[in-house]
């Protein structure tokens, strides 16, 4: 495969099934980092009209997984992730922006902070998260 | 609120829109635990054919809170987990076995079992989980 | 290297000089678990005399790392973890009971369960943690 | 108590027998941030010369904690934490700098790295950790 740019990012985003149902976009990728967002809208909500945890854990895991890839290839599987909520999540927009913080030959460690993004473009954080990447190259 | 039951706890996993576009439910509740059960389809996969991590990250972090909410009653509030993945998860059904290891006034730290289910009903673990559920009484 | 037994996963602790300063014993090691002890004395205490998390930290992570050399032999790598405090630890020894909850080629993933043990021999759980472990072979 | 300053907090640290034991030393404090040093040495290390995780977990554990407590002011409770390891850790030093990343009235969530600094003062990013700190004056 050959290396992933940020179209291709793209098209890998558009073969999972569950990232269409969110309606998930990649807006960067690339240097260690990918920046991954999606829409609020009502189907994404919890009970009491913020954005899902769920959701939330989504964009960390995708972000972190993609960022990844911009070091270790496209060929990656994430190995686990840690979240951390800190605000009810409220707005427009969910914007996760993951970056690499060292990459390997076998793995990578990478950080996600998750924003809300409000119709005037203010940015909330919402969410902090960390995980581990594995080249599948090797498996 | 009254305390929960399994079909209140069902009532308010419907009242989560996020997790009726899942199709999420709760197959048991009570006594620090909660059991969160997704059928996978199409939808909820990654590219691969295998599902999404962003739905076992859902149903280790909804399945998480319900079980404390049998501890620290309705008003609850995730405030973070921790994910491990152990297998590229694929068969009928996710299953999310959560069961609080601790409960005090203000927290509760719990842990998930994520299993797929086969046409069988054999199960296989496909990631482990643990959080810290607030009370949101106090807040 | 041979495969470990209690007697060599002794030897393998006793060769970590901050194993040594903590004065840490391993007393089981085997089928992909392992339980560290360290006896509670006044230097391992934080500054309400309550065992250090640092303390349970350590333990946490050693354990899993001896789990998981269970099963991936001894040369292994941990890659993380993350450790939920429950209670203040107070007692006589503290007692981390890690085990394998799963183990491929490339990783391990093990849990561990953190008790203090008074004089009477009673355990009060005061921590729980998970982590992953890699094989150092393929590095 | 009053708010801690720099000075405060290294006597807080100071009456950890633990950061005694491990020659801890805190070296900046304050606005949501805190760096906590430990000079490498023998007795600190694992079997194959490199400072041992549970160093690296104390001293993200402790930074985390000290962080938060100059938001949260001095009484806190670490809720858990959760560390990735990225490098063997060799050096002189070790530098855990920790930031709060968000601080409210009952919780904070801090971020910690954790570098190695050689002869030459060139530092080495070993580790990452995020954690989570209660405040106890509710408790």
């Amino acid at each position: 495969m050959p290396p992933l740019d940020l179209s291709l990012a793209q098209k890998v985003l558009d073969s999972q099934p569950f990232s269409v149902l969110l309606q998930a976009r990649i807006t960067a990728f690339g240097d260690g980092q990918a920046v991954l967002e999606v829409d609020v809208r009502d189907e994404l909500l919890q009970q009491n009209g913020y954005l899902h945890g769920g959701v939330l854990a989504y964009a960390a895991d995708n972000s972190i997984t993609f960022a990844a890839g911009t070091a270790l290839g496209p060929a990656v599987l994430t190995s686990g992730f840690s979240v951390q909520y800190v605000r009810p999540a409220t707005g427009r927009r969910l914007v996760a922006r993951a970056a690499v913080v060292h990459a390997g030959r076998r793995q990578a460690v990478a950080r996600c902070d998750l924003f809300t993004v409000d119709a005037d473009g203010g940015e909330t954080l919402c969410a902090v998260a960390q995980g581990t990447v594995l080249s599948a190259q090797q498996s």
